[in-house]
Parts: C-alpha cells; sequence; structure tokens
C-alpha cells in the first residue's frame, strides 16, 4: 500500500475521510491494489479520481479503507450528480462548475458550499458509477465475473469481497443537530434544514411529514377530545365530527403536498432532474443491450417478470391474506371459547383464560407479519426487477396490503360482522396504544439501549491499546461499523399509515384515537430522532422530491375511511332511531351521504393545485429561461 | 405598395401563398404599409421576415393580403415552434437546422419536407409573435394602444383592423385526401396520417377517437343485439352485460391513451416542449411584469379571478342548473296533464297533444342550452384568463356540467324518481336517435347545402368579370374567405361524450343503444370528414399530444355509469325477486358490488400503463441522449 501512502502524503493536508469501506477479512492483496488504484485513477482512465486512505487499526489488519476527494473534485462530481443551489439572486439553479461564481455561499476556499452529507451523496454515486473497462473478472476471485460497464463496487457488494460502505459522522456537526432537535426541552418546529443537510432530503421528509401529520392531526383531536369528556352520543354530532374528519383529511393531504413543494424547492431537490437508474444489485439476466442507453448490461424479460408477478406472486399475496383472515376467525373462535370457559366456571384462573386469545392472536400477528416481509422480500426479489425504485413500490405494495389486512381485519369483522359498537371502541384503543407502546420501545429505546452498552464495551477495548495513530478516528469508524444498518423510512413511514388507520376509519367511533395519535407522534418525533443520531450508522442523503407511493397510500386511506365512517354512523343506534319506519331509506341516505361525501373529496383534491402559486411561477421562470436559453443556441 | 411589389418581384419564384390576411374595408394606407412593412422586415429588427403579397380582386380593393416565406424561412420557423421529425435512423427528434440533414426525407430542394399545414402552422406562429418594439399607437389609429413586447396581430384583431387569418386550402392535396378519405365507398381506417398532414393534430386526433371510439362500441353493440332479439329479461344476463360495459369502458379509455400516445409520437408532437403561452387576445389588465418571463404585459391578480370564477360564475352555473331542473319538472307536469287529458276526452287532438309536452321541452332545452353558451362564454371571458388552455378549459367544465343535466336530468328523473323503466327505454331511445339524426343535419348537411348554393353564386359572380389576373387564386381566396369558420372540435367532442353517456349510463336497459351509436358514429365520420372538407374555411393545425380535458370527462362519465348501472339492476324485478324477503339485503347486496366494481375500475385504471412498452423506452431513449449530451458539454 506504499503507493497509496505516498499519495496520502501529498495530498494529506486536504484528505478529510468522508465514507468508510469495509472489505471482507482475508481480501486478497492484489484485488485491494486494483480496487484501490480504480478508484484512485483519473477519470480519463475510467477511474473515480478519489481519495483512499487504509485505515491502521490495533491488529494491523487492512480491511478498513477511508474514502475522501479534493474540494475540486466533489465541486465536479456535484454538477455530474445535478445538485441544485440556490444562485446570489435567490433563484435555485443546477450546480455547474463553471458558473460557479453565480452560487450563494460559493468561496474557492469556502468548505462549506457543499453540505457533509452531499459530499458522502457525491462520493456514492462517483462509487456506484466506478465501472469495469476491460476486466473479465474481479482480480483474485476468477469466479467474480465482470463485464465492461458493470458497477464494480456492486459485483464486489454481491460477492462478499466489500462488506459494507457507509459515510462517517461528524461527531461535531451531530452534536450540535442533537442539540438544536432534541437536546433541550422546548416547543417549536424541528430543524428540518439542518437534519436535512446533515440526513439528506429523503429522512428530513420524513421527519417533515411526522411533525406535518403531527400538527394536523391537533384540530381532531381538539374535537374528540369533548366527546369523550361529555360521552357526547348525539346523532348530529357524530356526523359533524365525522364529516369533518373526512374533509379534513382530503385537505391535510392535498396541502401536504404544497407544503412538500415548498420544502424540496427550498433544498433544490424538487429542481433536480432524475438521474438515469442503473440496474439494482441483485438484478440479474442475459448480458444484452439497453434499449434505452445503448450499453452493455444484464437483460430481462418484461412479460417473464409480469408472468411471475400476476402468476406466482399476486395469488401467494391472495393465499396469505386468506390466511390471516383464517387465523382472525379462528381468534374469534377462541375468544368467544375462553368467554363461554370463564362464564361456566368462574374462577381467577378462568379471568386470566380471558386474555389468553388476545396474546396468543397478538403474537401470532407479529409472527405472521414477520415471515410475510421475508416472503414478500424474496418474491419481489425474485420478481427480478431491474430498478430499485420499482423494487421498493412492489415491495411496498404487498406489505402494506398484508399489514393493513393484519391491522385492521378483526376492527373490521368487529364493525361490520359482528356490529358490536363497545368491543369495536374497545379493541381499537387497546391495538392502538400497545401498538404505540411497543413499537416506541423495540424501534428506538431497546437499540439504543444495546448500543449503549455495546459502545461501553468497545470503548474499554480500543482506550486499553493506546496506540499513537489518530485514535479517536479509528474508535469512531470502529464504533460506527458495528452500529445497525438504517434501512431506510419505509417502517417508519408504514407505522405513520398504520396510525392513520387507526385514527380515521372509526374516528365516529373513537374520537379520541387523534389524541393519543398526537400524544405518540410528540414522543415518536424525540424516539426517531434518537434513532437517526445514536443507534444507526449514518445513511447516505438521497435526494428525493416528494413521499413517493405513500402519498398515494395515505389518500387511500382517507377514501376507505369515508365508506367505514358512513357505514359506522348508519349503524348508530341514534341513526337508526331517527329512520324507525324503513331501514331502507336509512341505507339509501347512508349511500348517498357516502357517494357525495367521495364526490366532494375528489372535486377537492382536483382543485386544489399541487404546488402553492409562488413555486409554479418560480419553475415556470426556470422552463422558461432554459427554452430561451435554448433559442439563443 | 410599390415596394412590395417590387420585392414580390425577386421573390415571385418562391412565392407559395399559405395564408390570407384580410383587413377591413378603408383601413389606412399608413397602417398598412406599417404592418407588411413589419411582416417583411428581417427578424434581427423585429420583423417576422415573411413575404407579403396584395391579392388584386376584381374591385382593385387592397384589404386581403397573401403571406407566404421562403423555404429558408420555414425551416428556421420550424426550429422555432420545435417541430419533431423522424431522423434516418427512425427515432423522432427536434428539428433543429444545424442538424437538418439527419432528418428524413430532407433535401435541400425537397420543400415538402414541411407539410403545408406546418408551414401555416409556422407562419401563424410567426405572425402571432410579431411583437410591438417602440410603437405607442398603432400608426392611423391613435385610440389602439401598443406597448412593447404586446403582440401586433392580436392587437389589430381586438380593434377590428384585421378581420380574419386564415390558412388557404391546397386543392390539390384536398382532393386526394377527400378521396382517400371519404370519396369511395370502403371498408378501413380513415388515413388519419394524412388527415394530421392536411389538418393538423388536434383534428386528426379527433378524428382517430372517433374512429377508435366506434370501434370500442362495436363489442357492447354485438352483445346488446341478441338482448333486443330475444328480449332477454334474465337477471344475470343483464347483470353480465352491464359488469362487461363498465369493464369494458374503463379498458377502452385507458387503452386509448396507449394508442394516443403511439399516433402523437409517430406525429411528433408527442416529445414537442410545450411553448410557452402568450396572453389570450381578450386578456386584460393593468401594464406589469410578469414574473415569470420578466416581459411587459397586462397582469390580472389571480386572487380576482378566484373571486370571480368562486362567488359568481359557480353561483350563476348553480342556479342555471337549477333552473334547468325546474324546466324539467314543469315538462313532467305537462307530460302528466297531457296524459290526463287524453285520457278523459280521447280523440286525434288528444292524441296530437300527447307529444306536444316533449316537443316544447326539446325546444326549450335547446334554446337554454345556447343562452347557456353564450352566458358560459361571456362569463369565462369575464374572468379574464391569462391563457387560452386555461379559457377553454374553464368554459369546457360549464358547458359539460349543464349539458349533462340538460341531457341526462330527464332520464335520471324516470329512472330514479319515477321508476318508470319502461318510460326510460322509450325516451332513451327517443332522445338519443332525434339528437344523433338532429346534430348530423345541423353540423354538416345544412351549412355544406348553404355553403354549395353561396359557391355557385360566387362561382357566377367571379367567372362573369373575367379579368387576365391568376383568376383561380383569387376566386379561391374570395371563396374561402366567406366560408364559416371551425371553431375547434369542441362541439364534436361534447357530441361523442353525450353519446358515451347514452350508451353507458343506462346501458343496462337499453342494450340497443351501442348499435345506434355505432351506426351513427360511421355516418358521423363520413359527415364531419365532409365539413372539414367542404364547409368550412381550412382550420389552422394545432400540434396537440392529447385529447385534454376530454380524457378525464369520459372517465368521469364511466364512474357516474357504475353507479347508474348497479342502482338499475338492483331495481330490475328480476332482481327484486331474488331478494322477496329482505329488501335492506338486497340494497347492500347492490352497493357492495358497485363499490367492488369501482375499486377494480381504479386498480385497472392504475395498473394498465399510460404509454406501451415501446414508446416508454423510445422517450426514455431521447431524455438519456439529451441527458448525456448535457453532461459532454
Amino acid at each position: 500500500m506504499a503507493e497509496s501512502w505516498s499519495f496520502l502524503d501529498t495530498f494529506e493536508r486536504n484528505f478529510r475521510p468522508l465514507i468508510v469501506i469495509e472489505l471482507a477479512k482475508g481480501t486478497k492483496e492484489e484485488t485491494i491494489e486494483w480496487f484501490t488504484k480504480r478508484i484512485e485513477d483519473k477519470k480519463a482512465n475510467g477511474g473515480a479520481q478519489l481519495l483512499v486512505k487504509p485505515l491502521v487499526t490495533e491488529n494491523g489488519d487492512e480491511n478498513i479503507y477511508l474514502v475522501g476527494a479534493s474540494h475540486l473534485r466533489l465541486l465536479l462530481g456535484a454538477e455530474t450528480v445535478g445538485l441544485v443551489k440556490e444562485c446570489h439572486d435567490n433563484s435555485m439553479r443546477t450546480f455547474t462548475y463553471s458558473s460557479r461564481k453565480t452560487f450563494k455561499d460559493f468561496a474557492d476556499d469556502n468548505h462549506n458550499f457543499l453540505t457533509m452529507a452531499e459530499c458522502q451523496y457525491i462520493i456514492k454515486h462517483e462509487l456506484e458509477n466506478l465501472r469495469a473497462k476491460d476486466e473479465k473478472i474481479i482480480p483474485g476471485y476468477p469466479q467474480a465475473k465482470l463485464y465492461p460497464g458493470k458497477s464494480i463496487v456492486r459485483r464486489l457488494l454481491t460477492n462478499g469481497i466489500l462488506v459494507q460502505i457507509f459515510p462517517l459522522h461528524d461527531r461535531e456537526e451531530l452534536k450540535k443537530l442533537r442539540h438544536s432537535w432534541y437536546g433541550r426541552v422546548k416547543v417549536g418546529y424541528q430543524p428540518l434544514d439542518e437534519i436535512r443537510c446533515y440526513f439528506g432530503e429523503t429522512i428530513a421528509l420524513y421527519f417533515g411529514f411526522l411533525e406535518y401529520f403531527t400538527f394536523a392531526l391537533i384540530p381532531m383531536a381538539v374535537i374528540g377530545i369533548p366527546y369523550y369528556v361529555f360521552a357526547w352520543e348525539d346523532y348530529d354530532k357524530y356526523v359533524m365530527f365525522a364529516t369533518f374528519n373526512l374533509l379534513w383529511s382530503t385537505v391535510i393531504l392535498e396541502v401536504w403536498k404544497r407544503i412538500c413543494a415548498i420544502m424540496t424547492y427550498r433544498w433544490g431537490t424538487l429542481l433536480m432532474k432524475r438521474q438515469f437508474e442503473e440496474p439494482r444489485p441483485g438484478f440479474h439476466g442475459v448480458l444484452g443491450i439497453n434499449p434505452v442507453t445503448g450499453r452493455e448490461e444484464p437483460v430481462y424479460s418484461s412479460i417473464k417478470r409480469q408472468i411471475r408477478i400476476y402468476l406466482v406472486s399476486l395469488p401467494f399475496v391472495c393465499l396469505c391474506l386468506y390466511f390471516s383472515l383464517y387465523v382472525m376467525m379462528i381468534y374469534f373462535d377462541l375468544e368467544q371459547w375462553a368467554l363461554d370457559y370463564h362464564e361456566e366456571n368462574e374462577s381467577n384462573f378462568s379471568n386470566l383464560m380471558l386474555f389468553v386469545p388476545s396474546i396468543i392472536y397478538a403474537v401470532v400477528i407479529e409472527i405472521m407479519n414477520r415471515i410475510y416481509r421475508y416472503a414478500a422480500e424474496f418474491l419481489t426479489s425474485w420478481e427480478n426487477h431491474r430498478l430499485e425504485s420499482s423494487y421498493q413500490n412492489h415491495l411496498i405494495l404487498k406489505v402494506l396490503v398484508f399489514n393493513f389486512l393484519n391491522c385492521f381485519a378483526s376492527l373490521f369483522y368487529i364493525a361490520f360482522v359482528l356490529f358490536d359498537m363497545k368491543l369495536l371502541r374497545q379493541s381499537l384503543a387497546t391495538l392502538l396504544i400497545t401498538s404505540q407502546i411497543l413499537n416506541q420501545f423495540a424501534e428506538s429505546l431497546l437499540p439504543y439501549w444495546l448500543q449503549k452498552r455495546h459502545k461501553k464495551r468497545m470503548k474499554k477495548r480500543v482506550c486499553s491499546l493506546k496506540t499513537d495513530t489518530d485514535l479517536s478516528l479509528v474508535e469512531q469508524v470502529n464504533l460506527e461499523k458495528e452500529m445497525g444498518t438504517y434501512f431506510g423510512t419505509f417502517d417508519d413511514y408504514l407505522e405513520l399509515f398504520l396510525q392513520f388507520g387507526y385514527v380515521s376509519l372509526f374516528s365516529c367511533v373513537y374520537p379520541l384515537a387523534a389524541v393519543f395519535a398526537v400524544l405518540n407522534n410528540i414522543t415518536e418525533i424525540y424516539s426517531d430522532a434518537l434513532k437517526m443520531c445514536r443507534v444507526y450508522k449514518r445513511p447516505f442523503a438521497e435526494p428525493t422530491a416528494n413521499i413517493g407511493v405513500w402519498q398515494l397510500a395515505f389518500e387511500t386511506m382517507s377514501v376507505i375511511s369515508v365508506v367505514t365512517n358512513c357505514i359506522l354512523i348508519g349503524m348508530s343506534p341514534q341513526v337508526n332511531a331517527l329512520f324507525t319506519d324503513s331501514k331502507t331509506d336509512l341505507i339509501l341516505t347512508v349511500a348517498l351521504v357516502e357517494h357525495l361525501l367521495l364526490a366532494i373529496k375528489f372535486i377537492m383534491a382536483f382543485v386544489i393545485p399541487d404546488k402553492p402559486r409562488d413555486i409554479q411561477i418560480k419553475l415556470a421562470k426556470l422552463e422558461f429561461e432554459s427554452v430561451e436559453a435554448l433559442k439563443q443556441q
């Protein structure tokens, strides 16, 4: 590695470690040499032109490398990935090196023009786009085939030579962020811009959505409280509450799009051109020509994929849904049996027995959820999607449908088959509150505690060695590489989605749900923040302009909730009392109201523009400028 | 006009008249001189660099001018408007003069590279973009104010100095088109590509949609015939027919999007970048700075417009709808009265009296439709929309809602208030057939006959003069300038939309509707073709990539038809016989089926991709290339 060292000698002052590469222990010398050579090589030679430095650990292993880049290299990289930055005239423009002087805060010696998260994103992008030239195999591993244009990093990852790549935390920045985020007890907004600078847009958008959603629930919660306090049971009050909820949920989802546009415009991702996505690492197929890029890469027939989706995955999902319903029916049988048993021979034991079915069902649901998750991941991976985004969408859809059924099927059964409103309210409250408590515990506090214990042990081990190398960096890398990996915002959104279901699907039966949701979300913000800052490895920043498929999921939920709430109100004894002479009239009235509400919902969604006027004008202005510029050419 | 003549001497050989400009009689000499000067002036001097030639008519009036352009000028114009043409490698690309050699059929001496319709569109675009420089008024008309950047042609039009601008027919081409379109009796597709070459994309797309829609209705018609022939009244057969219809209507609307994408890709409009729309001629406001372009132009507060829309137009439309319903109620009262009268004193007179209410109602509806149309146009114009497209959308929405109510309210009333299926079937048949016959007559045959008479008279008058100038051109211009103006595809689509309503809203009551629709559409194609080729002035070609707001209108109609058909089936005696013991069960079943059908519809619309895979790949390829090209820079 002498070569690498001499390289670093020259650049030592510039070298700021940004990303950690962990290779498998015992990786062959020639592989390492070739890989670092390719990373450091000039762009013109097909390299990434980045800086690499091995991390000298206590036991002399050379399997961890730090990657950085010169300031100039990062600026050129920013142009490649198409970062959008603010100009002096407050407009947002795609950054180019030649026009760098027009950008706000740009100075040749200001190394903070790009945030650390952006630098790490750029380096990740460059590494992933490091492609095989004429190598047929990875040197040292004849079984690891390469072909021109194949991403080297992805091949190394799939072959297990590369264990992981992750960005380093910035201890100073993190401390500041922690302080302003959850360090002091205060009422106020989250520092979303700082979160975005540190963790990137995807995560900042999640926290933005969480915060927005919490605020949006407050009116529902406030209106819901008197229903609980005064035990209101009037027909018209419930109808009013439900109607308000339904229209409100439409409004908040539409307004979120506008707020999202404002935020992502400020962050530049609204304007960022979508990069051409490369095939995901797991994608396989016969080597062919990509019809879009004309490059050689694996191709896989779309018809084969459709067949797998519709003839295997779809039936499997349906079967799972059926099985889940079947389990639910067994649960209700058990419940009935326990109730009968309790009535027959009343004792302490029989009293305890009453809880057994619920506990068994909860455990079974949890197990089913986990097994299904693995199955869904396996199936979606087997469907062999070319793009990560399409893989994600199919996975989300599968998991969403199953989770929806698992969570709400029993409630639907209680409401629309058993017609037991009291039991519905009770089950809803139990499910909502226990799921919230369990989630908060399992998601953040438990990993935090484990992490803390592990850290203490690590610290002891590292400190006992006392070498004179840059200890704190070695220590940091060793600590962070053992931390858990944050697998994206999927589970966080799923939690919010199910919560939205609890709040809106049966809102007219249990108005207090919104109160619990608000309380949960306030602590959720803190526990999620803790999780991001303390428990997990720093995730790579991912530029994004919206919450994607989740917007659709929330909107679908709000449509379903119109239907359920209308039926619930129609079933309530108060409303039934109004239509004593004709049940038919009642049902027709309910159906009419439901259709009207749905129509209003769709009209509202259509009328409210997705982007605020000033953002629209700014976007039109940019487009106009680019068309004019094209004309000038 | 000596100057203009000398100009023409040089260019005579190149001059091919494309567009006719008719000025008001008695337009001042200095105005004409200034206007033609501006049209002919070099681009660099802010002119349009086109060729103008006055048409010498029999009475020596110089108020008609022919506009043309050199071949080079048209090619440069094609670049300005962003025409997309096919390249040698079969890909579609935006035409630029510098890359002209790469385009199929391009040769410096091939003047047919651009179709005549394209040339006319280019000239229209250039004329409309002829803008005032430092003129404060139109010379000779001090009351006609100008400001820098104001379109001169639009100001001339609003001030009545310019009577009309229209493109000339190409007699040769038109003859060929007529022959292949409707000249011979044949079964086959319309020559859509030739229609597009001659009339442009908007009109070709209308005829494409008409043809597609007719073919799509055939399965419905075929399945509908046995219901009529064998007088099937079984419950399950009706349910099957209605279900098929509902799913089919979803499928055809989704598939149309794909077919539309294929056609417009071939025509290049799918790829054409939207031009920045200029304010529509009627738009007025205080002179200000357009925030998008930074140009000086009238600005009008969007809030004021919103107030006008929601506080004036919306209540007015609602009032009109209410009034229309009120008139309908009077009609039913009259009907009842006539029936009573007939029953009391049965005679020939009373028999005739039975038809009186229908006739009065039909006449009143027609009158209301016309008055409302004027009111809607006035209101929409008063709303002061900046863009023609937004004006059109608001107008279409207003007219659509009212027409929908006028056409279908009585049917809804018969079906869901009177519960008279027999009357419904009868009314539906009468309405559908009479409206079809009336439409075909009023729309094409009557104008054609008027036109023919007028033409004969004109021919006589022109021929009697026998001057030795280019008689046929003068004759042609004089004939065409008197022809009616085709005001766009609005009324044609509206007719189809209402027809779709007749076919789908009550399809399970009157399966024969589809048969009549198919028959009507076959003749409609011919009568519309006749109308385009014979009755009206040639319209300007308008590039467009889809049928716009009509897609939404048809989709909405198909959603409404799910609801109506489900209710109708639920009301049928056959279904009622199945649920003798409980009417509640019946209604619940109907509601459930309806929700399921709606869910299937939305899922189908979501699952079927809007563009076929090969078009998607072609578009992605172009985008990839442009991103790569940008990177190379």
